[in-house]
């Protein structure tokens, strides 16, 4: 990181006041944590693994390489690059893996939904209808059988071989793409399809060439989006609303320790979305006031809280979003949660202890998640939802009598506001209904460009968000319009940068004139990482509408915090999608140098995107506006 | 190891000498191998990695975990015991995966076989009758449609979510075992589904718990031998013909440099068997005479080997096998390979150097083989079949004419016969229809109980197989019958222990008895470690005729040299089945306390079975024996 950058890190853990405060209450309870486990852990680094030289697949292995002392390769053979690459993929596949159980779970919710087995309704008949239509699907029927016919093709194109159509690529990849993706034989079948390809791929002494295996990956990445992201998100439309901008609060000051709290963690709307409809209810209030509380509320965390946000405004029931995961422990601890309810994304695997000491609730509502110390696991099943939400609600009053007296609250007053639900529709409403005065503000130069960021938070390159938020601050001076998605999402708003007031005070005079003429931050809040696929969809329709590919296009992505493996495939993805792709940290490869050069250099002249590596927000901004700038003089933009 | 078979091992690398005669030439070309390979390696292991205490998965990590210096959890908070188990189910869903590629390529081969598509016919009618009865589809129609409709239901089967019925298990799996998996939460979905579930379990902070994840692994342990290997194997005994025992030949001896030398290697015998019919023509001799050579032969090497060994009888043109993965180096070195078509298992990733050195033409012929080097691709498609055999001839005639002047073969004199081709089929037909006599003479102690083998080649436990024919030796000494699946099956054979002359050399005197009286030898050879699927199906039938519970009949399973992923899958899916399962090398998780006393004691109060550990085969055969003669005492049996 930059001189500057670091200078203001010093001491620091987080950009977030708010989880410097909690970190205090954490560390006089001699409570283990997140941020100090990292110090511990940076004493014991491993170089091999640091470098992708490490790998642990067979039982020949554990086997290193080491060019100094003559390991040049692992005892099956494998070299330096493929080895880097295949456990780069592994990671890939767990990314993909995940997006597609989240599918998996959207699309059986729809059709249980459509059969009258849920409380849910579908809510976006109209997005229901343009959906169907572009995957072929007769819109003169029943809304329900619609709906189902829609949530079966979904599934089945996530698991579709070789032999069948890829329905989903066909009818959202951009034109040029799909040309190029056959020319390079990664067109690809199904998302689950292609997972088991890369799965068989990756077994000891199958695929060997770092080459082979980084085209696989590209496959992959193609896959996800379409076969999965794009259905997943779009079925999430259907049945709770297109995301459309709202004012929402963010960060730790949103909880108050004299309402019963129930927190939605992870990933996946489904139990959360039962339970705000449910609490909004006088009946779950008068319950709460009953157990001496001032009534029931439902925060967000996460990716959940980040679905929620989108969907759902903002009330006296459903109050707002804590942050990312690297908050998590810091919300605990303000001995304010009474249930957290937990799926998919990032439920750390040692909150029991913070669950025990600040007396909260901690409950499994996914097949997917369990920790120590668990002891409700209320698994989601679409029928079932209704229930969970009440168990949910009772498990919340229950804590809730335990927790008043015994726990003194800390909560950091620190509240911040955001404008969160942006989406294609809302984008295109904003314009007038068409891209044009989007693409005349960039043929301008008012915007330079836009940058999707979709990441998580990490520790490795720096206090939490810090990398992300002063990327982002960096290029919207340099009018370049910020599209983001994920964790680096929740980030960005708690940073308060999605804002208009963002735009006022940071933001280039370009991109300020275009915000506030719009009435739009500076950084438009898409989302999730799942999202990726959506904010794909704004730029597909952009290259389509001007006729050119992806890769002319003065755009970029950066992922200046990813963490996890579902950030390192929507990376890939973008690599295919023909985008330079800033990513840091940089993944576990610098021991293996063809492999570098293929994704950072020789990348370019297959897929027309790169990898970018950096982890000082200064310099990358400057590299991604260069890229922005080089690929507006190809479109003859000034 | 023993100290009496640690003396027999100094200087060796492996138990056969072909392999020790080839590793001189090898040397003295000073070409890299997986020998000295393994010896280099073993100078920088990685403690932590050994003991399974090392995670790559995020960018918060390379984590480690060390009690001593006071990281005794992951940066993200993930203990060691959860972290050995993810590691592992990472490695299950690998080898899940694998088998389930292979599956999907088994299921369109039928199916295009059944419309006309490919050179093969439906060999096994009956076998494909009874299927269909078995699953429930009409066998009043014609043939074709018959294998189209069972096509389409098995790969339905391997992607069923949790609301469709899973019509393989209830087919397949022991009465009182499914009872027990309901009860458990083990009952699966389909393979597909399962290894996704898994996989998004692994992410990180998603599972933390190892009780969690193991009960994970057996639910996909289970779902991958009844959604997957059965279905697969059974479609293979259709398309090709259902082992029946025949005298073959194994061992380096068999290959001829005055040939044109076409090696099988990998797992699924379609481009092998095409190219076994095709090579059989006068036509493809004579052309192969024209080129110089005395004719064209076909070479089967591990599991693919294995697959066409099973099935095709030895003539002039398919002429043995060669053994398991170690000696793939060894017999390119012999200077008389032509064409090495290669596809899943064990193509080792550094062998183009052999290629280049004794002029071998390698070739994939899979979507998921590559290394680097390697020139030929011709990916599987069943339409394409006929074509690729033809194009491998091809290649392997234009590879002679090179290698004939050029190389100076060099062939260890050395050829050992077998019997192969054992299959439930074959077993009941030596038994005369009945499976009573197999229960009388296990009942009078003359067959003490049955061994289930089903693994790899490693060295990390010793030489090359040493461990897997010494375990072998002791247990038929104890009247124990071994049933082999898997690379160590090809080790048996290869040692000459799958003859009838093994059974009265070595055997007990009440096995040797058993094997003179039907003719058979004391290991049965029933094919590859997909045949785990199959060897259940014998012990299912077993279990079910005495109305008792697998967990109770006087047998075990024993990996004695375990290398790659689909042999940990096989080892979990013994372990839900109820099985004593030894596994030798101890996998990555002795860093792991609780996890090792969950599958190698606390398993046995939930699922009968649990795991063994131990790398002496006298000691191993000595508990595995004790456990079968408890067994025996349940069963009140003297």
């Amino acid at each position: 990181m930059n001189e500057t950058i670091l200078e203001k890190t010093e001491g620091r853990v987080s950009y977030h006041d708010s989880v410097e405060e909690m970190l205090k209450r954490i560390r006089e309870d001699g409570m283990s944590n997140v941020f100090d486990r990292w110090t511990s852990q940076e004493k014991i680094r491993c170089k091999f693994c640091l470098e992708g030289l490490s790998c642990q697949l067979c039982s020949q292995g554990p086997c290193r390489i080491s060019e100094k002392t003559g390991q040049t390769k692992g005892v099956c053979g494998i070299g330096p690059d493929a080895m880097a690459m295949r456990n780069f993929l592994l990671k890939n596949i767990m990314g993909a893996g995940t997006y597609s159980h989240h599918a998996y779970e959207a699309f059986r919710t729809l059709q249980a939904t459509a059969e009258g087995k849920t409380p849910f309704k579908i809510k976006d008949v109209d997005k229901l209808k343009w959906m169907c239509e572009k995957v072929g699907i007769d819109t003169n029927q029943d809304i329900n059988d619609m709906a189902i016919e829609l949530a079966i093709l979904l599934e089945d194109q996530q698991r579709i071989g070789v032999e069948e159509q890829n329905i989903m690529v066909e009818a959202f990849a951009p034109r040029k793409r799909k040309e190029l993706w056959r020319k390079l034989g990664i067109y690809p079948a199904g998302t689950v399809h292609e997972e088991q390809n890369c799965v068989a791929s990756c077994l000891t002494n199958v695929d060997g060439s770092h080459v082979s295996l980084a085209m696989k990956a590209l496959r992959l990445g193609i896959a996800t989006i379409y076969n999965t992201q794009i259905g997943l998100e779009m079925v999430q439309d259907i049945l709770f609303g297109t995301p459309m901008p709202h004012e929402v609060n963010m960060d730790l000051g949103i909880m108050d320790p004299e309402y019963i709290n129930v927190v939605f963690n992870g990933h996946q709307p489904w139990a959360g979305a039962a339970t705000i409809e449910k609490a909004r209810s006088k009946e779950v209030q008068d319950r709460a006031k009953a157990a001496g509380a001032k009534g029931l509320r439902i925060i967000g965390s996460i990716e959940t809280g980040q679905e929620l946000l989108q969907r759902f405004e903002m009330d006296d029931v459903f109050v707002g979003h804590m942050g990312n995961w690297l908050t998590i422990e810091p919300l605990l601890a303000t001995g304010t949660v009474d249930v957290m309810a937990m799926e998919e994304n990032c439920s750390p695997p040692a909150i029991d202890m913070y669950a025990e000491k600040y007396q909260v609730t901690l409950v499994s509502v996914s097949t997917i998640i369990d920790l120590p110390g668990l002891q409700h696991k209320i698994p989601y099943d679409p029928s079932e939802v209704d229930n969970m939400a009440d168990r949910l609600i009772e498990l919340a009053i229950e804590n809730f009598k335990k927790r008043k007296d015994k726990i003194t609250p800390v909560v950091p007053k620190i509240t911040q506001k955001a404008i969160a639900g942006f989406s294609t529709e809302a984008v295109l409403k904003a314009l007038g209904g068409k891209l044009d005065p989007l693409v005349d503000v960039i043929a301008a130069g008012k915007i330079k460009g836009v940058v999707a960021l979709a990441n998580c938070s990490t520790l490795r390159n720096g206090p939490q968000d810090w990398n992300t938020i002063n990327l982002t601050k960096e290029l919207i001076k340099k009018d370049i319009l910020v599209v983001a998605g994920g964790c680096g999402n929740h980030a960005l708003e708690v940073a308060g940068l999605c804002t208009l007031a963002a735009a006022n005070e940071i933001a280039g005079e370009g991109l300020r004139e275009v915000c506030n003429l719009l009435k739009m931050p500076p950084v438009l809040s898409f989302g999730t990482c799942t999202d990726t696929g959506r904010i794909s969809m704004l730029v597909s329709a952009l290259a389509d509408h001007l006729d050119v590919d992806v890769s002319d296009l003065p755009i970029a992505v950066t992922a200046p915090e990813w963490m996890e493996q579902k950030a390192t495939i929507d990376g890939i993805f973008a690599l295919a999608y023909g985008a330079y792709t800033h990513l840091s940290p940089t993944p576990f490869m610098t021991g293996a140098p063809q492999l570098v050069e293929l994704l950072t250099v020789k990348a370019e002249d297959v897929t027309g995107g790169k990898i970018a590596l950096g982890d000082d927000p200064i310099e990358v901004a400057n590299n991604i506006e260069a890229h922005i700038l080089k690929k507006r003089k190809g479109l003859n933009l000034k």
